[in-house]
C-alpha cells in the first residue's frame, strides 16, 4: 500500500458500504425476513436437545469434515421432489445458503470470470460476487418480473458467465421459473454453471416442478435449498445444494476445513427427522399466501404472482411512508425490490389480520 | 470462458488440488490434530443441551446478527489476559478461526494486496490467501524456528503487506513470539494489519505474555483465538478475535449475514460459563507437554521448544516410515512441518504412554 489509505485500511471497494441485513427491530408482528412463523414442536425441541447433548460429549474432537450422515439425510429429503432420486454424493451443505453461494463463486467464479443474474432479484447476489472478486452483470426481468428468455439467452451468449444465478421463486418478487427456461439457459451456458436458488422452493404452487427434476439432463445445473424457510430453521443456518458429484467434489477445495460444526450437523439431522411436522405448515402458509394475494388485489393493489412465502405489492408514490406507517402500528415488513413496491412475509392468520388492519389504516390516513 | 476448460470448470489455480485436512482415521490414540483430549463434564453437557433446547424453541427465527451476548462473554473471558481489559466492541467471532482469517483477508487483503508470514508455519495460511486472491509471500524463520526479527522487518518493508500473519505459538513448531517482536512488526507494518494467531495461546509457558497486552499500544494489531483447543471445543467451530472496534466494524461489510447460528451462539455461551472446568485441564496438558519434551530429548531426538499442546520432533531420514510405524501401532500423529520432523499432540497420560511405547518400538525396529 504505497498511497495513504484511510483507517482502517479496508479494500477500496468496501469503504462506506453498510453491512447487509434488514433492521432487527423488536416489534409484535415481524413480516420482514420471510421466516416461517411456526416454531418447532416440544417433541422436536426435545430431540434437538438430545442431539446437541450427544454431540457435546465429544465436543473436544473435530466434526466429520465430510458430514456423511447429514448428506445422506438431505439426499433422502430431496429425493421426494424428483423421480430420479438424489444420492448423498450429489449433496453439499454449508452454514446457510449464502455460504453455499460464496463457495460456488470462490470455486467457479473469481477474478477474470463473470456471474450473471436478472434484476430485480436477491440483493445479496452482487455482494457474493464482490466478495469473491467476480465480475457482476445484471440483466433485466420483464415488467411482470418473469424472465424474458430471449433476452436472457442473448445476455448469456454475450457475457459468457461462469455462473448464472436464477432464483425460483425469485426474491423479492415471488416469481417461479418455468423448467423450459432453466433447461434452455443450461444449454446456452455451455460450461458455465446454472444455479437455481430454490430457497423458497417448497412453497411453490401446485403443478410448479422443482429444478431438481432437470438434474439428470444437465451436468452444469446446481439446485440450492435452505432449511431456513419451509423447514422453519432460520436460526440453524443450514443451506445445501444438489448437483453432479464432480461439482460437490470441486467445492471441497475451497471449503474451510470442518466448516459444519458437530452441533450444526447433529441439530440439522434431528430437524430432518421431524421433516413431516416442520413442513406440515407449508400448506397452511401457501393458502394464507394465496388469500393475501386475493385480498390485496381486491383492495386495488398491484400484486406479483407468488410461489414463495412472501408477496410483493404496490405501487406507492412514497413506499417508505407506508413502511413507516405499518411499523408505527407494530407491523414490520421489508422495504426492498423495485421502487414503489413493498414485500410482506406470510405469517400466521393473526399476523396477517394485523397486517391487513394496519395497511387499511395507513391507506385511510394517506387517502 | 472462451478457451475449452476441463469439467467441472474450476478456477485454473484450484485444479488438481487436494482439499485441506488431515486424514480422519479411526485409531485408538489420536494425536494428530491438536485436540484437547478431555471432553466436557456431564454438567457442562447438560448445560449445553439446555442452551440448545432454548435456542431451538425459536429456531424458525434468524439469530442475532451481531451476537451481542456472545461478544460480551468472549470479552469477559479475554479480559483475564490483559490488565487493560477487552470490551465487547473489540471482539468479533466466526465459525472457526479459519473463517476469521478468511474474513480478515476478504476485508483487508484481496487482489493487488499482499499477505506475509514466516515459514515453517500453519499450512492453511496460503490457502486463505489463495481463496481471497491475495498475493502470498512467505519469509523464512531461523533454524531454531524463532523469528529473525531483522529479516522479518526487512521483508515487511520490501513487500508492504496489508496483512501479516504471526502465529504465537507457531504451528507446527510450538514457538512463541516475544512481545517486542510483535511490537516492532506492528510499527514496521505501517497501516498493514498484524494478526497474531493465538489459537494455542492458553498453553503458553509461565511468563510468556499474550499479545492482548499490546492492543492498547498498536491500532493495527489483531489477536485471534479459538475455542477449539484449550477450550476443548473443536466440534463447536468458534473462532474469535480482539482488535480495535473500527476493525471489527469493518469486517461486518464482508461477513455473511447471520453467519453465527442461534445454536452456535447458545452453545458457545454455555461452554463459556464452564470456562474454569474446560480450561482446568490446561495445566495438566502443559505439564504433560513439558514431560514429553524432556523424554524426547532424553531419547536423543531434536525437539523444538513448545508453548503449545503439541511438540515438533525429529529428525528422521524417512519421517513417513516413522509416521506409518506409529499408525500401525494404533497411534496417529501428523506428518507436517519441515522435512524430517513430525508433530505429536499432547494427550492424556495414557495416550502419551502409548505414544512413547510405540515410538520406542518403531525406533528399535529401525535401529
Amino acid at each position: 500500500m504505497t498511497e495513504p489509505t484511510p483507517w482502517p485500511p479496508l479494500r477500496e471497494e468496501l469503504r462506506g458500504i453498510e453491512p447487509y441485513g434488514a433492521p432487527q427491530l423488536d416489534v409484535p408482528v415481524q413480516l420482514n425476513v420471510n421466516e416461517n412463523p411456526y416454531g418447532p414442536s416440544p417433541a422436536c425441541v426435545a430431540d434437538i436437545a438430545t442431539a446437541a447433548a450427544e454431540a457435546a460429549v465429544t465436543l473436544n474432537r473435530y466434526p466429520d469434515r465430510e458430514f456423511v450422515a447429514l448428506r445422506q439425510s438431505l439426499a433422502w429429503y430431496l429425493s421426494r421432489d424428483t423421480l430420479a432420486g438424489i444420492l448423498p454424493e450429489q449433496v453439499w451443505a454449508a452454514n446457510g445458503s449464502n455460504e453455499i453461494m460464496l463457495q460456488l463463486l470462490q470455486a467457479f467464479g473469481g477474478p477474470g470470470r463473470t456471474a450473471v443474474s436478472f434484476a430485480p432479484t436477491y440483493s445479496m447476489y452482487p455482494e457474493y460476487a464482490r466478495d469473491t472478486n467476480t465480475r457482476w452483470v445484471a440483466g433485466r426481468r420483464a415488467d411482470d418480473f418473469s424472465l424474458d428468455l430471449d433476452a436472457a439467452r442473448d445476455l448469456v451468449k454475450t457475457e459468457q458467465p461462469s455462473v448464472i444465478l436464477l432464483p425460483s421463486p425469485n426474491n423479492p418478487t415471488g416469481t417461479a421459473l418455468p423448467p423450459e427456461a432453466v433447461g434452455e439457459l443450461c444449454e446456452a451456458a455451455g460450461d458455465g454453471l446454472v444455479v437455481v436458488d430454490e430457497a423458497y422452493g417448497e412453497f411453490r404452487r401446485e403443478g410448479v416442478p422443482s429444478a431438481l427434476e432437470l438434474l439428470p439432463s444437465y451436468r452444469n445445473l446446481v439446485v440450492t435449498r435452505t432449511m431456513s424457510k419451509a423447514f422453519a430453521g432460520a436460526g440453524l443456518r443450514l443451506g445445501y445444494l444438489a448437483a453432479a458429484p464432480e461439482i460437490c467434489d470441486a467445492i471441497r477445495v475451497v471449503r474451510l476445513p470442518y466448516h459444519l460444526s458437530a452441533v450444526t450437523q447433529a441439530v440439522a439431522l434431528a430437524a430432518l427427522r421431524h421433516a413431516p411436522e416442520l413442513l406440515g405448515k407449508v400448506d397452511e402458509l401457501r393458502a394464507e399466501r394465496d388469500a393475501l394475494v386475493t385480498w390485496l388485489r381486491g383492495e386495488g393493489y398491484d400484486v406479483a404472482d407468488s410461489d414463495a412465502n412472501f408477496v410483493l405489492f404496490g405501487r406507492f408514490a412514497d413506499r417508505h411512508a407506508v413502511w413507516q406507517g405499518l411499523l408505527d402500528r407494530g407491523v414490520l415488513i421489508r422495504e426492498t425490490g423495485p421502487e414503489g413496491w413493498l414485500r410482506v412475509s406470510v405469517g400466521t392468520p393473526d399476523e396477517m389480520a394485523a397486517f391487513r388492519a394496519a395497511l387499511t389504516d395507513v391507506d385511510g390516513e394517506r387517502a
